[in-house]
């Protein structure tokens, strides 16, 4: 359905959070954009805004897309699923007029756009309607590993990337049948995170990493972190290459 | 035992294949390199070297390091560890020299460098010798993904990477267990990333990635690529997010 005269829907990595850790293309790209697009809650800048900072063309046109519904609500509830459904239905149709127009549509993602990221609710929206194009970010975890200095998986390791929602006993499995980990979405699931982890036998290798790269990052051994609610930048790093000399 | 006079050792993540992915951080480090360090085949010219161009200053002093072995070796021999291990002692102690000189050292690194990178031997070597920082980078897997247009993982679904190297049974048995995947080494391993696939009921859903990225980049379906071995940049994508809109 795309015309010589539509415009392109690009979905640009922004990186862990250090504005330095944008790639050059996705600069380049949003330098030129016309339409800069980004997921907030209400009355908030938006995180991918605040890393891009002034790097957008004078007479840009920012397009915030305000999530309805807080993450306060239980996800699985019909409600909460009809509620995000039509707002990210809706989100693409603004989306669409301004590439209906012609214009360059840059969607701001933090870390890597098809890497759990928002971005990925539009792609699947519009992709197939429009050119589109996705620029790929340094994700979270390696920003977090790479302040760590934390050698992650060398040779044969398998890595698991596992989100802090799964059930207790599922995450313990899963932690005792891998070589390295990454346990995204930490929050209100940190206690639980901590005993699975000691069930695998893998809570001293444990880092807790918050706010990766941004101003005020810190990280810490898991053992030795409170177990107090950890803000939505946060991650844990369980490191492989068991064997390393 | 670092001193104000010690140089600084700097882990480059230069990202999948197009230079265009480097970060702006990436750029900067090594603009301002007095010496650029990376792994190569006899040779050649290793591929970092050729992503970073003609980024380098004037008078940097360039440092290959050529691997003494090739990969045609059984890794497990005897033979293959005890070279391998001096190749890496030796290297670290080159690097070390220029640190002691007061040097910034900038080791080059495809994609990221802690994930699977030749930069680790030198970090496991150096990190608490010599004032160290990592550079994160786009990794291999991203960069591919985004070619593809791939939308990866979403919410609570758990990514797996694997080595094409692992045993068939065990390939298939973790492919059976995760929402997506990334296959990583194909080489002539591909014909068993194939069955193994099949064996869990993924082949149909499984995309070939060869060079991505890179100049002569392709994709394709992994049931409709022949079994010739691959190139040594190539891995195969299992996209998750099964309930997608
Ligand atoms: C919706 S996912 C987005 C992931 C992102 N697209 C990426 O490529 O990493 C959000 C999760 O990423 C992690 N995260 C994102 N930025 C982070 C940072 N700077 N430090 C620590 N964790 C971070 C947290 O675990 C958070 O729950
Ligand atoms: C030693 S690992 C290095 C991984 C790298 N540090 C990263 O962050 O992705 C090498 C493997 O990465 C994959 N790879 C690297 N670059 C690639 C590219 N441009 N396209 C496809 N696969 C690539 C291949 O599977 C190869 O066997």
């Amino acid at each position: 359905m795309s015309t010589s005269s539509s415009g392109q829907l690009i979905g640009v990595g922004t990186g862990p959070g250090d504005p330095e850790l944008l790639t050059v293309k996705a600069v380049k790209t949003l330098e030129r954009a016309d339409v800069v697009a980004y997921f907030a809650k209400q009355g908030k800048n938006g995180n991918g805004r605040t890393i891009v900072g002034d790097l957008l063309k004078a007479d840009v046109t920012l397009l915030p897309l305000y999530y309805p519904v807080t993450t306060e609500i239980d996800k699985c509830a019909p409600d909460y699923v009809s509620q995000i459904t039509a707002f990210y239905d809706a989100s693409a149709e603004m989306v669409a007029a301004h590439l209906r127009e012609g214009k360059t549509v840059a969607v701001l993602s933090e870390g890597d756009p098809l890497f759990y990221g928002s971005y990925m609710h539009l792609h699947v929206r519009l992709a197939d309607r429009f050119p589109t194009e996705v620029i790929p970010g340094v994700t979270a975890m390696s920003g977090c590993w790479s302040l760590a200095g934390l050698p992650m998986v060398q040779g044969d390791d398998v890595l698991s990337v596992l989100p802090g929602t799964m059930a207790e006993a599922e995450l313990a499995r899963r932690l005792g049948d891998t070589q390295a980990a990454v346990i995204m979405k930490v929050g209100r699931n940190l206690p639980k995170i901590r005993r699975a982890l000691d069930a695998a036998g893998r809570l001293n290798e444990a880092i807790y990493v918050e706010r990766g790269t941004m101003a005020n990052g810190t990280m810490a051994p898991l053992a030795s972190r409170d177990d107090a609610e950890a803000p939505y930048f946060s991650l844990v790093l369980v490191p492989g290459w068991e064997g390393r000399p």
